[in-house]
């Protein structure tokens, strides 16, 4: 008899994403006349930057002759990007990062969620709360959890993340193994200073922990005091893995490029203390179990760090970040407290009262869509995260209806 | 201190085909003046039909344009690819499968590789030998798998696939809970009649086992009493997945976009025999661990199946066949067993000696590179497996080096 992984069971509810949907088509439904703006998922909506298209558009065209073909790639991605990566977003921030240690990817939730295979079930895993789902999931599915109690799986260390520190978290006070960060954060919008990092780091290295960097959002930075990169930090090629996106950087959430950093240097451990280079082994888990982006969609995005390139996708973040202090403006105007939207395209917004009930208030009077705090861990309760990735007609209508309904 | 999953220790050597580089880039070094010929690895040479290109361009000029843009696409691919594949690939077959049952992905590798996650780690897993290494190499990953001995796993069934069987396996004696199934064969070329395969869906009935059927080969197959699909046979819906792909039927294998079935009605059970629908597992594996399909890819995928797709695909299928017919034949000229070429793009070749033998005296007095049978399985010694991806004129200098170094 074929028996189901039962991790699964233990998994609470359906991805957060899923619940908001049901109840949009729900109000959609009792109200079809209502014109909806959706500040919730973070997906963006402006068109491709026009140096990506160039370069897509003509990588179709070597897909249609035989002599510019191309087949499977290679494993770690196109060196015509890798090399791009490692010297446009690593060595011009004093990163030593070679293009060797860069794998290319489909996306940095795949990277995020399937990284974990690579350790022990028993390590001990510390995620933020509030924390971006993707994390804490793949974590149960594996096995690394046990009961639901509290709005927390028992088995995790949880790393709360508050009005009080800032939404950046401290040290845990006990020894944990594998330590989930994400700066600019998702949810919270948080950013992270190079001496607080320096802790992570110093942390890491003292308990032979790993830490798994999440930088999807970091084209967001405009504060050039901040760290875009983990290895901005002495030390930190031993004990961390970071991961980035085009997804944010360039829209590409459905054009789907993403990359993933393992330092040669980066490693783990045997039972009897013997060192292996993580490296190695997510390039023996890539090989096996994964073949590639498709070579146009890289090709776009190598694009991204010609001069044209580098100027468009500035050009879609300011535009986004416009919309985020556009947005925030509007919740202090109106007496809320708010944290992100000015190196992050998120506003986490304190709303005094529970975040199902402030979600279902938004939809029902002002029409809008946010995503409720507490659907990202128990620190979001009586939090909504907004999005800022709409278009500037949409948000300057939705700031107008949501001062309406809440004023 | 963060600790490996040692079950990556277990793993074999590298990936067959690393293997095979390595020994091709020292026979370059020492020889730079030959020109080497592969028909190795089973990827593809002839640029992407028109009518995929056609399409390709189009959903390309649709990113350009806010208006047009796409972002994340939905779950299990855009439905206006699934509809057709629903339509053409099964309902056409008789196969009753729906489009909502269909799960657009970027790979078969991927799918085949990931989709063990969903079972037991006690589950009993069949294999074919010869294998393609994915089935096993993630089993091993995930811990299902003992002490490696005489070139087998111990924990893993393997189904002998011989000349005496015409590498159609037996059914197997112990109880089996996953089984791995894969027609057109890769490595052998073997196909499986309806009457086999009823007797397989029969098993996995009678034993509330599972069958995971990898047809990325299907679109060879020219012999229309075989089925296409295991969903051709009755009853199979209850117990069988489905593996497909675009990489070999149109030449997607630097495109990347493939799919899985998964009927409504596939069940496993927990310990206490409880049902849990099988399709429901794996979307909620891929919602979190996956993003979905390029957004143009998808586009292009779907034009396979327009008027024009369809014939310049059957174009590209013929042109290897007829590849593989000329080899085929070559070898059988020189008096060695062929298994496949007629509805598969590889021939299973019996060398009469140890297959890394016959693999370097390929590479040394040929210049051609082939695939050892050994790196199979123990069932592929004294194999070596030729792919009929190249071009005519390659191929068919390939076979005269071939008649002149072993005649």
């Amino acid at each position: 008899m074929i028996n189901i992984n039962e991790n699964y069971l233990k998994l609470k509810s359906s991805y957060l994403f899923a619940e908001i949907e049901k109840r949009v088509k729900a109000f959609k439904a009792e109200n079809p006349d209502r014109e909806i703006i959706s500040l919730g998922i973070g997906d963006v909506t402006k068109a491709l930057p026009e140096a990506c298209i160039e370069a897509f558009r003509a990588a179709v065209e070597d897909m249609s002759r035989d002599k510019s073909f191309r087949g499977y790639g290679p494993n770690k991605g196109y060196s015509f990007l890798r090399d791009k990566i490692a010297e446009f977003d690593f060595k011009s921030r004093g990163a030593d990062i070679s293009a060797d240690e860069i794998f290319v990817s489909d996306g940095a939730k795949c990277d995020t969620g399937n990284i974990q295979e690579l350790f022990s079930l028993n390590s001990k895993v510390a995620v933020p709360d509030p924390v971006y789902p993707v994390y804490v999931d793949t974590n149960v599915m594996a096995g690394r959890t046990k009961t639901w109690e509290d709005g927390r799986y028992k088995g995790l260390i949880y790393l709360d993340s508050t009005e009080e520190n800032n939404y950046v978290p401290d040290l845990p006070e006990e020894s944990v193994d594998l330590i989930y960060l994400c700066f600019p954060n998702n949810p919270t919008g948080a950013t992270i200073d190079k001496k607080s990092l320096k802790k992570w780091v110093n942390y890491a290295k003292e308990n032979k922990a790993l830490i798994l960097y999440d930088a999807a959002y970091v084209a967001f930075i405009r504060d050039e005091s901040l760290p875009k990169s983990i290895y901005e930090i002495e030390g930190s090629k031993n004990v961390a893995i970071e991961f980035r996106s085009f997804s944010k950087t360039a829209g590409f959430t459905g054009t789907r490029c993403a990359y993933t950093v393992i330092p040669k240097e980066c490693m783990a451990y045997d039972k009897n203390g013997k060192k292996y280079s993580v490296h190695d082994l997510w390039e023996r888990r890539q090989t096996t179990k994964f073949n590639g982006v498709s070579y146009p969609v890289q090709r776009a995005a190598e694009a991204v760090y010609t001069k044209d390139g580098q100027k468009q996708v500035n050009f879609l973040i300011d535009y986004y970040l416009e919309n985020a202090i556009i947005i925030r403006k509007t919740f202090e105007g109106l007496g809320y407290k708010c944290n992100g939207g000015g190196n992050s395209p998120y506003i986490w917004i304190k709303t005094g009262e529970e975040s199902w009930k402030f979600f279902d208030l938004l939809l029902k009077k002002a029409n809008i869509i946010c995503t409720p705090g507490s659907g990202f861990g128990r620190c979001g309760k009586g939090y909504i995260r907004i999005s800022s990735f709409n278009s500037r007609e949409k948000v300057e209508e939705a700031v107008e209806r949501i001062k309406s309904a809440l004023s």
